[in-house]
This record gives structure tokens, sequence and C-alpha cells, in this order.
């Protein structure tokens, strides 16, 4: 029953993540998909992510939740620009909605979009929204043996995030064991062990988006 | 196009879940089905509560997962029929999948029978599977404002577990606050804080399932 489904709903969202991906690349913007379960950190990594980085250049969020304003409304104190996606019972965002959110950015001025998936480890991977990157979060509070077990969104992805590092010595977590399960997922996975409540870890992160926004830039001046 | 495409799979749903019910209501059988996101620790609660009850009377288990078979070997361990399905892919369980699992499980032995669904606090919200009740579990870890981003698992739910409240002291957790937005999302929501790794708080939940399971019998006498 579901492949029957799912077909034609990820066909058409694939030509829509097509056109969205065209129109983010034309204008030089470093789009990053950030997924996770609920309740691993994405808002709180996305505050200090971005205090770090909006004063070296423009950044923009597109913030999807299932319902309430809660997350944009914690970004929006940032000073950055943020358009909310209710999905109103939606279990992942998709390349339409982004679509609209689009329509609503100051695109000429942005540097760097994040969209924050629906807190969901695992409809979220199938949907490509047109990003550059997707961004895995895990939080050590959720258990090593988490990519085995959902292994498609970290197949997805560019880098993962393990995030609550502050949590290890309370929790069972074994970061060498999670470490090699994405290993074996995916063998050329980049991790940032951090706490984005405390800021240890933070830097190697977020020198990695400098270094992703700067090479979208090298690619803008030689295409 | 998501209303489009779900109604005619829920309303197929919906009729083999009224035959798994009655099948597991004949045999005066409790059916609990277990919903979280990943990691709040549904397997570690199962373990603990199958230790606590399974010399009262005879329990199963359908281990929802999408890959792999670890929870499963952990419960293997416990001594009770366990049936593992995975989906795939697939991002809840459904009534079919169930009916399945029920074929293989020795039905006229067991007085409780545990569903853990895939780990996904939105998706199974949505899937009758044939059982008497649901239970959402919710970790400290995961923070205080989940219940209205996520509300359908809460009102579909005749109880709510806060798990890992031994993290309490290292958590931006509100217990108050969270317990406040379940009573605002459902009113008569039954709410078990407790641990389910150190064992504390783990008596009134257990005793609400052997409540459960003695009104089932009730009925089964008096039906």
């Amino acid at each position: 029953m579901e492949v029957i489904v799912a077909q034609p709903l990820l066909k058409a969202n694939e030509e829509l993540a097509r056109q969205n991906r065209n129109l983010l690349n034309r204008r030089g913007i470093t789009t990053v998909n950030l997924i996770s379960a609920p309740g691993a950190g994405k808002t709180t990594l996305l505050e200090n992510t971005i205090g770090a980085l909006k004063n070296m250049f423009s950044i923009g969020v597109v913030e999807g939740d299932i319902y309430t304003t809660f997350d944009s409304e914690r970004l929006a104190g940032q000073g950055v620009a943020v358009v909310q996606i209710n999905t109103y019972g939606g279990c992942h965002l998709d390349a339409q909605m982004v679509a609209q959110a689009l329509e609503r950015l100051p695109l000429d001025k942005l540097k760097l979009l994040f969209i924050e998936n629906v807190g969901n480890l695992v409809c979220p991977a199938e949907f490509d929204l047109g990003e550059n990157y997707k961004v895995a979060i895990l939080s050590v509070s959720e258990g090593s043996d988490k990519p085995k077990k959902y292994p498609l969104v970290f197949q997805e992805s560019e880098a993962v995030v393990l995030n609550k590092i502050d949590l290890l010595p309370y929790t069972d977590f074994d970061l060498a064991a999670a470490k090699e399960q994405l290993k074996e997922i995916k063998n050329n996975l980049v991790m940032f062990p951090l706490s984005a409540k405390t800021g240890e870890g933070m830097e190697a992160w977020v020198e990695w988006l400098k270094d992703k926004v700067s090479q979208t830039e090298k690619l803008s001046v030689t295409g």
C-alpha cells in the first residue's frame, strides 16, 4: 500500500526540490536542512549557531513545526529572518512548503539558510527540500543504538551533530560505539560531538558551516 | 495531497484494527500501544515493567522497529513471548502488521500484550492498531514544550509516562509546566513521572497496568 501511494508524491516533490535548489544556488545561498527526533536540541543548536555567525553574514531560517510558533519566537530574538511553517499534523516538511517560505525571505541578502524540519527521525529523511546539505542531530540521551535503528537519515546526511554531550556522565550513551555505527552506515560522515547548551564543541561545527558558505561563494564566482 | 492519499489507507486500517480488537477482547487480553520519540526509553520501560509483572500473569510483546532486532533481543531475555515487526522504512505500525504478529503469539495464554511502536511521536498516533490503550512516553531530556508541539499523541493516549526523571537535575525540563500543558490537551490524562532506569516511580505505573488487566477480566466474566 505504502509504495503505491508514496511514489507520485515523492516524484512531485523531487521536481519542486530541484526548483528550490536552482533558485537558492543562483542566489549563492548555502542551505542546511536540520533533521532530528523531537527534543534533540535543533532550536538550541540554531540559537547558538546563529549567535556565532550572524555578524559574519546574513542568515535566514525556515522553521517547521506541526503546531505552535514557539521555535520561531525563540529565533526571532536573534535578529535573523525567520519564516514559520505549520504542517497541522504533517510529519515532515516538503519542497512545496519550503518554496512558499522562500517567497517570504529576503533571498537577495542571505548567505546561509537553515531549514529546521519537523521533529521526526524517520519521514523528513525521505523528502528533498532543495537543500545543499542535510544534517542529522542525535542527542546522547537518545541512546547509542539509534544510527542502526534509523539509518536513512544518517545515510542522507553530510554531517551529524551529537548533541547534549553535557549529559554524557548521566546516561549509558557510548560515544565511541555511536561513532562506529555511524561510520558503518556512511564512511565519510563528519561528526560534531557538542553541547549546544554549554557551548562545548561548537567551534568545529561553526567552522564547518563557514567553510561550506565560502565553498558556495567560490562556486558563484567561477560559475 | 496528503488528505486525498491518507483517507483510504486510514479507512482500511480502521477495519483491520476493529478485527484485531475483537480478537483480543474475545481472548480477554489487555493491549497497550506504547508510542514515543526515538530514545524516550520504551524498551527499558518494557524490560522493567515485564520484570515486575511476569510472575503475576502471562505477557506478550509485539516489537516494532524500522530495522534491527535489538529491542526484541533485549526482551527475549525476560522469558516472554516476543514477535518482531520490521517496517523497512515505514514510520509507524499499522493494524495489518499487528494482525500478522498476533497469529504468531500464544493468545490463549496471554493476559497483557504490549505493542512497542516505531520511535516516532507523530505518525503512530494516527493509526489504531486494535489496542485498548495508547500510552505516550515523554522523556524529560526532550523538553517540556513537547505536548503542545505534538498534541495528537497525547490526545489519543490514556496515560503518559514522563520518563528519565533521574535526569531532571541536569536538564531545563519543567515538570509542573509539562503537566499543565498535558492537562490542557486532555484533562483526564493519567501521568506517571518515573525513571525506568533507576526504578523510581515505577510502582504507580505497574499498579495502573494491573488495574487495567483486572478490569478486562471482570468484563470477560460479565460479558
